[in-house]
Parts: structure tokens; sequence; C-alpha cells
């Protein structure tokens, strides 16, 4: 069946088999008005991005065409490759002209920049080609070819990549060649091709792209690579992978290091890897992960902190280690067919991920705080989305997740369908066309109607989120309710997800957020911005066991949403100069300020968090101190 | 006066008059023992890595002798400028045969280094003679120079200096040349040669190092030095000195920056200057400075948050933050008399910048948490104090002030003498010997003894620090205890200062500290080591109220010691896996561990921050979670 996926992931192996792209369709919501932005907005500001930001001129230069000089990063190639891919799964999503001769179009400029031997990168062709190789602890050549190699992959699959492809096997067997067969036990710094390499392996079934990648992956962890003053934390090779035990450094690189991993297990049976990553995953979601999902607590080094540190203010929660996140538990979920990998899905896409793009399309996060603070008048980067960046790993990568979204949304195995993420639209898998109304994340329902079916009998699983409260639908051991029959076309299958707002403690190891709460409903987790409040964001407490009053909006500028009123109290504001500490003998206080009680009632209003910063730039928090 | 102090600081106006260095003996105490192992270890260690860390090869390689190429950083020279001040100020102390030799030689190999233009700093002229002031936004030329200066004016003052003042004075010429008279209106990214051109003009009169420093003040926040990467704030260059609200960037730099506005007003008279330090030094202390006096929450740029933002865990309080902090401290209680810096300055000596320094003097801090957790274990760089750096700017730096550090003590004025720091020993002044007798930090009381005087009524004014309570001694506006008496040979005053250990709240805007107490006793900070607790530290929580007990102990590693025991409960440890985060309706819990009372009772023992680090690696904070 997998080698049929027209899709991001084909293993084959696994608890759960992937559907492709355009065997989902996604109607609306705020998924499907996303995908459409994307198509409409994103992607076209991409597409000009990939002149004006020097990656493609970069290229003419490496053919030897057009006049300048390499500009911008050392991974620049990579943004066209990750534009590239977007392309390629919009083509296979909703065909257009423009995206195969966009495709065909920069597939040529490679094939004339590449190398003869099969070499390719337009910035160590053109500026340090006596460098090649020779430091890879930070050079980024494999990592930008795995993002060649996943575009080649994905046009392929979309019916457009002949000569990508060709471009994409050829830097590939250079690869093997050097990595594998000539002994040269050289890892990148930046993990990404081995996942790239397993797929560009399924596609191909060319062994060696395998072997490579499980080759790459052993070598981690031995000291091969030369550590540039970022410790060897920063790029996982202070252990083994097999014997790390918590995620470390740079969080992007953790992660689509750990789906590659999965991914060797999935295709080799490695079960010591599978199990490390489990471990790793289990340590990571209960001390690492903030609570939209987010990953990367520290700027310094773009990296995760020690377990437990989750500052809301100076987290880091890149958009794209949330993308990088999502990768690696969809191939979790695959390969376990366990639902709390759909549920971090869940968490991360509506949150950590969703956050990254403004409701127009047309400017993103880079980093994704749960915390905006009051002094941003003297900065000039005043901490909101932006229309690009001079490090744009976050756009592209944003738009080749929505492009092939679909992919994400429901799997097949031998009993029958599993819907992961509840979305409106059709889901066509086996013989079954299973049509899914809802209004979901704003209401709990979700209709099933089977529109066709092959006959007899077959299971249909629906995954029963974790934050859900325990009500008619009792999940299996992996998380799903299962539904068998013999379906009938026409026939409907109906669940209410209890959305009633929830009030959310951290736990009390999670130093940085200690005496506040958080707001979640369903899939969204809330946050306070200014501009909802009616007094100082920072004088609002509020009362713990509130009671917590979902209402409905229009918002200029944020479009449809559900807002949550709170209870609270208005502390009178500090005066300036106020001591920051005070020596206290009282048994209640908690704070220099006194006991907080006893003030003023007012209401706190929420916003989902993914909403935020479509307004203006004030201040937001997500956790917000209890009275 | 001021043209014969002996000391750092010689400035011609100013409400106090600064003393000599060997105008105070430090008898005993913290700090008498600290000068003691800075002489006997620290700076032996220091003068090995001169040569070790390539500081003195790198002047060879200029000075056209030697063999090699460069080493370290761009600024390595001032290195050796922060060594050579710190054996200035030692030989001024406390006289010896090897300082002079030592400062002689190094003035020769710098004389040899220097270009006959005056031009002087070994990486420019051996790796990038071409751009010499070409990248003034990060090339430290202008900071080296002005450590050179700090370290000619210390040798000059020493009375060994004769050559490395007309080192200096070439270079200085050289930089007025081009930075005044010529029209460049450059201006270093790190601020540090302001207060030194400043210093240097007290000493020769040269009034032109007087008018170079005020206009690169007047010349920061125009946009005149070129943002790479780390925004304008980063160096000061956002807003001009006069405009500026708050304290940015890289902390360090921030720092300096305000020694050198307070030193030119103070020779100009220039008011606006004085009045926009004041202005961001109630900012500071109010909204982003650490409890123990340290500076810089961000390790990202090294540098200040925005107000209230003081993470204990991620803190970075650099260790030449602290002393850059007392430097500016000084000015501005030079400058007004006010002991609320002499305050700070205390908090300062005493936590943020003991901390720096082992026990033994034979290890260095760069950076200061106020928190050490728990996952060190897959970390090669463990977070204890090191030998020395790659970036050394900390170990010199503190070893120059220990050794400059009866500077600090006290100052004369027309009505007599004022002590600001408590320290056993003898000070002169103004014909006036005054003994000082006590055990202070561990006791309160401070015994003073008029051993000369030169006759008739003077006052004796003793800081009152702001942690004190309310007691006999009434402080007059500026913070001291005035005495004026017709003072006789033999005659005695004492001082109880009232030790009763603290229980102190944060502001209630420090999100990261809610719900959290810490200790002080005296001008101690206290924190929480694991090996003096009696369970996990991360499951100890202070009972609200608690009585705090005093205990005397020595300490192996650690020395002289008083901890103090504070009530507790101990509980249970969360398990691993624990959830994260969790749902809750109750309206006593703030975690979502649930209530936390109710536990078994427990002893939190705690150690002043300052001895930190001197036992093993373990966990440590200063504030603790209350029940």
């Amino acid at each position: 069946m997998s080698g049929f996926v027209r899709g991001p992931l084909a293993p084959s192996t696994g608890a759960q088999w992937p559907l492709s792209i355009d065997d989902v369709e996604i109607h609306g919501g705020p998924f499907g008005r996303w995908q459409r932005i994307n198509r409409e907005h994103s992607i076209p500001l991409g597409l000009e991005q990939m002149e004006r930001s020097g990656a493609v001129p970069n290229l003419r230069l490496a053919a030897g065409e057009g006049e300048g000089t390499f500009q911008g990063y050392r991974f620049q190639d990579s943004d066209l490759y990750k534009q590239l891919e977007a392309v390629a799964w919009e083509q296979c999503r909703l065909p257009g002209d423009a995206y195969p001769a966009f495709i065909a179009e920069s597939a040529a400029l490679l094939a004339r920049a590449q190398r003869p031997d099969g070499y390719l990168n337009s910035h160590y062709q053109m500026v340090k080609p006596d460098l090649i190789y020779q430091e890879l602890e930070y050079s980024h050549e494999m990592y930008c070819a795995g993002h060649l190699f996943q575009a080649a992959v994905a046009a392929a699959r979309a019916g457009c990549g002949e000569e990508l492809l060709a471009v994409a096997r050829r830097f590939a067997d250079h690869l093997v060649q050097r990595f594998l067969r000539d002994g040269d036990d050289g890892i990148d710094g930046h993990p990404e091709v081995e996942t790239a390499l397993v797929e560009l392996y399924r596609l191909t079934r060319e062994r060696s792209y395998l072997e490579l990648a499980a080759k790459l992956i052993d070598n981690r962890g031995k000291g091969l690579i030369a550590d540039k003053g970022m410790g060897p934390l920063y790029a996982q090779d202070h252990l083994p992978v097999r014997e790390a035990g918590t995620a470390v450094g740079h969080a992007v690189r953790q992660l689509y290091l750990e789906a590659g991993i999965v991914d060797v297990y999935l295709e080799t049976g490695d079960e010591s890897l599978l199990e490390c990553s489990v471990r790793r995953w289990e340590d990571l979601v209960a001390t690492k992960t903030a609570i939209t999902g987010g990953h990367g607590s520290r700027h310094d080094g773009e990296a995760f902190g020690e377990r437990y540190e989750l500052p809301p203010d100076r987290s880091y929660n890149e958009s794209c280690a949330a993308i990088a996140s999502i990768h690696w538990n969809w191939r979790l979920l695959l390969a376990t067919g366990h639902g709390r990998y759909a549920d971090l899905i869940e968490r991360t896409l509506y949150n950590a991920f969703a956050a990254s793009t403004s409701a127009d399309g047309t400017r993103f996060f880079y980093v994704n705080p749960l915390q905006r603070r009051a002094d941003l008048f003297e900065d000039a980067y005043l901490g909101r989305r932006r229309e690009w960046f001079a490090c744009a790993c976050c756009p592209p990568n944003i738009m080749r997740l929505i492009s092939s979204l679909g992919h994400y949304v429901a799997t097949a195995d031998a009993e029958g369908l599993s819907v992961h993420q509840y979305m409106p639209g059709t889901i066509r898998a086996g013989g079954v066309t299973l049509d899914v109304e809802t209004d979901y994340p704003w209401d709990g329902r979700v209709r099933f109607t089977v529109r066709e079916t092959p006959g007899g009998a077959w299971t249909l699983k629906l995954r029963i989120p974790a934050w859900s409260p325990p009500g008619a639908l009792t999940p299996d051991d992996n998380g799903y309710t299962r539904i068998r029959r013999d379906w009938e076309p026409g026939e409907t299958f109906t669940i209410d997800l209890d959305l009633t707002p929830r009030l959310v403690l951290p736990h009390r190891r999670i130093d940085a957020l200690r005496g506040c709460a958080a707001i979640e409903r369903g899939p969204l987790v809330y946050c306070f911005e200014q501009i909802d409040q009616e007094a100082g964001l920072d004088d609002l407490a509020l009362v713990p066991g509130t009671r917590l009053r979902a209402v409905e909006r229009d918002l200029p500028g944020v479009g449809r949403t559900v807002l949550i009123e709170a209870e609270a109290v208005r502390l009178p504001p500090a005066p300036p100069g106020e001591p920051p500490y005070a020596a206290t003998t009282a048994t209640t206080a908690t704070t220099a300020s006194g006991d907080l009680r006893d003030h003023a009632p007012a209401t706190a209003t929420a916003v989902p968090y993914y909403q935020w910063d479509n307004r203006d730039g004030g201040l937001m928090r997500v956790w917000i101190p209890l009275v």
C-alpha cells in the first residue's frame, strides 16, 4: 500500500498506514481556511522571496549564470528546497498549472548548478570550494541535501518530479559514495538528511540510502563532529542515540534526528531505535514541552533547557521545532498506532504551530513565546510576526506542512479507518469514502457519514483526545473509540467532545509557572492579550476555581473565535521604584506587594493563543497569576 | 585632595572624596582573607595564564619577536591590561619586588609592539591590519585601549608606571587625533574607554582625553555603529544616553558606559548626564537587578532582559557585570554622597561578586545564576567554576577589584570621615586614624576606635544598610548615622546592626519568582545547596513565616560560615512521567500536583550564596517555593 502514498511518508511497515494528501480533503475550519490562505498568500510571497533572498540567484551563480555574489546563509539553498516541497504538495492537493512549471524550471537550474560528480551546494561551490565536507559541524551541506531529497520525493509523488529526482539521486549517490562506501565517518551538525534519505529509499528502493541514514544515526554521539564552541549537546553529539535519555541542544536538530531514528526503525525493524526515541519522547513530554506543544526553552542555542525549565517569556518554541515535532510524532503514531502521538500532534498543530502565521498568511513568527512583556518600546525588534527573515527556515517549512496537512488527518490498517484529527472534509481509504462534518474546534460535535463502503465489516477508530473528560466514549488502550460495523452507505456516527473550558495548573516542578494558571478549551490553549482586558494585564490575577464562560465573537483582524471570560481581581498597579524584594514575617503573603486577595473584582478575557498578535503589539500571557 | 589618591578613581569634584588603597587596610573577615588568597593564588594563576592564553605571546608577535600565530579573541590584549592593573594595585596595597618588574617588562614589550603612530592592538596589527578602526562595532580596539589606560593609571599611582603610562598616552593621543581632532565619529561597540579616558585625564590633566570621552558618550545612540545582527540595543546604540530610560543590551557594556557617563559629569558638571544615569539606576534597581545585585537576565547577548524579567536559573549575572556595577555605583556615591549606592555596592560585593571565586581563589564563575538544576549529567559543561576561560574577561577583572578593594571602603569630605563598608582594619584620612573591629558579616557589632585625630570636631558618618530594621540608629536622608564630636585618641563608638535572618519575598511582577521566598542575613543572600538538605532540594517547600535559626559552622571546603535553618515540608517526589499540566476546578491548589500543605515537616538549610559550589556540583537554589 505504502508505495502508492502521495504524501510525505510511505513506510513499508508500521501499525498504521498513511493516506495520500489528495485522499483527504479539508473543506473548512481553521485549517481549511489556512490551506486556502497558504495557497493564495503565503506561497506567492515565498516564491517572490526565492529571488529576493538570494536562494535562486545563488544557484544561478553556481550554474555560471548571472552576476553578483553569494547572498545569505550557507544553508540558503534549503529555503528553495522547502519552497519546492510546498509547491509539490500543493500540486498534489489541488493541481495548478504554475506549480509543475516552477518545479521544472528549478530542477533545470539545479541540474545546471550541480557538479558533474553530483555535489550541490551553492554556498560551498561559490564561496568555500576548498572546504567542501571539511566543516560538517556547521556546514549544513547534508542538511540542505536532505531538504532537496524531500522536495524531490514530493515532486515525484505529485507526478512532476522526474528531473528534480534525478538531481537528488545524483547528490544522494555522491553522499553514499563518500560517507558509506569510501568510509568517511562524517556526520552533519544539523540532522535532517537521515529522515530524508529514508524517504528517498522508500521512493526509489535504493537500499544504500537507507544504509547511509542508519550509519549517520549510529555515528552520532561518538565525538565525530568538532565542537565549534556550542558544546557537544548542541548537535546531539554528546551520547550515542541509544544511550541519550533526554532531548538536548538545538531543538530542531534533536527533533529531525528523532524523525530519522523512527524512520530507520520502520525500515530495518531495529527495536533499539524505537525504544530510545520513545524513552526520550516520554521524558520530553513530561518535562520539556510547553503547554502549546512548543519545544526549546532557550534563545541561547535555540535549545532545549533542562527538565522543567519552561519559561513562558523567554521560551523559544521555534516554528520549525513545532513542524519537526509533528514529523516525529507522525512517525511514532504510524509505528505504534498509539493515540498519544496524535494528541501531541493536535496540541502542536492548534497552538505552537498555528501561532506561527498571521491570520492573513503574510507574516510569520520564528519564535513563539508564551508571554510578551511591556518594555518593547526601546526595542527595534518588536517581537511581532515578520514578513520574512534573514534566516528564513520557518516560512517555507510552515508552507510545506500546511500543503501536506491532509496526510496527517487519518490512517488505515487491516481493520479499517482511524481518524486522528477532526476537520470537516472527506476521507478516502480502502474503498471507503467518509464525510466529516464538524465545526471543530469551536464546537465538539463531529458527524461521520459513510458515503461509500466496499462492503463487509470494518472498524472506524476515532481518537478520544487526552484532554477530553471521561464520558460516554470509552477509549481503548491506544486512546481510540472503536466502532465496528457492517457499514451501509449513508450511515452516520456522531461524537460529542466536551469543550467545557478548563483551568489548567502547571506541575509544581515548573518553577517559571508557579502560582499561575492557563485556560484551555478543546484542543486550544488560550492567552490573554492586553487589548481584550479592562485593566492592565499585569495587574490582573485569576480567582482560583473561577467559572469560565465561552463567548463566540468575530474580531476584526482575527476573524471568527471563541473568547473565554474568567473571574479575576484587579490589583493596584505597582508604583515605579517599588523595591523588588522585601522582608516579611507574614504567613499568608507570597509577594513583596503583600496579600493579593480582597481587591476589586474584574473579568479577564482570553483568546485562542494561535490567534494572538493579529491586532496590536501589546502585552500577552498564556499563564496568568492566581490570586 | 584627589590628585594624591592612589586608587582607581580621583575625581576633581564630588560630594565625597575617595581615599588611597593604602589608606585602608583590611585585616580580616571574608575580604581580608580574599585579598590574601588573591595575592597568593589568583594572581600567580593569572600571570601564568598571560603566557598560556596567548595574551603575551600575541604582543611578542606584534613586536616582531617570537613565532606562531595570534591566539584567542580580538580583545585578548585586555586580559594582560587587567592583569597589569591588578598587579599595580597590589603593589600599591602591599609592595613586592616581583610586581614592578612584571609591569616594567610588560610595558617594554608593549612599547616594542606599539606602532610608531601610537596604535596598539596585537589582533588587528597581526590579523587584520587593513581593518584597523574599520569594524568598531565589534573590534574592541577602544575597549582594549581603555583597559590599557586603566592599567597605566594604576601603575603610575603605584609609583612604577612611567613606561606603561608613556605607551598609554601615545595610544590615547592617537585616538584623540583620529576621533576628536580629525572628526571621525566612530564609537566602540563595547564601552569602557570612556571611563578610562576620564581617569587618564585626571592623572595627566590632558583635557583632550576628557573631551574625547564626552564626545564618545554623546555619539552613542545615533546609529553610528553598524548592527552586526545583535540589534542596536546590544551596544546601547538605540537611543542617545540622555534619552534612554532603561538599561538594555549587553550588561557589561551598559554598566561601563554608565561609569563613563558619571565620570564625565564629575569633570564637566553636565547635570543632564548625572540625571539620565540616576534615572536608569532607579529603574534598574527596581526592575532588573537580582537579589544578589547581579545584572543581566539573558544568556542570549549576555544581556539585560525586560523589566521584571529576572529568572533565577537562566540569569546571566556575569562576574564582570558585578564589577562594572560596583564601578558605576562608586562614582554615583562619590558624586552624590547617597548611601543607596553604597548599599548596592555591599549587596553586589557580598553576593554577585563574591560568588565569582572559589574559596581557594583558583576557580571562577563567568555566569552567576541563582539556581542550578539537576540535569547536568548529560552536559560536559557542568556549570561549575573553572580555572580559566577561552574568553577570560572575568578572572583578571575580579583580581583588579580585590586588589583595589581598600579604595571602596570609606571616603572623606569637609565634615569628616564616612565609612561605607564594614571590614576589620584601619582607615587613615585627613589626619584621622580609625581602627575598625568587627566580625561582620557574621556578627553585627562594629567598633570604631579613633587612634589619631588632628584635633577639633569632625563627623563620623556610618552607613545604616537599607536591609537594617529600624532601630536605635536613625540614618540621615543619605542613609548614614552621623556622630559629630571633638574626638579624643582612644575614643570608641560602637554600632550593632541587627543580623536577624530575614525571609524575603519577590515583587509580584517578577513572574519567575512567584510563590518563592529567599533568605538574607545582614548583607548576605543565602542559598540552598542539596548537600545540606535532608531530602531532595526540589521536594522541599518553606513554611510561610518560618522561624529562621542561624547556626555557626566550619564546613570543609567552605570554611567559616553561618548556616540558616528554616521550617519546611517534604513533598512526595514527582514520579517520572507525571503530566506537566492538569485541569482543575479546585479553589486551593496552585499546582498540577494538588495541595502542597499537610506534608511531612522538614528542615531546609541555607548557606551564604557566595560560598556555594565549594563542595559538590549538586542542586542549588536561592529562591525556594513556599508551601
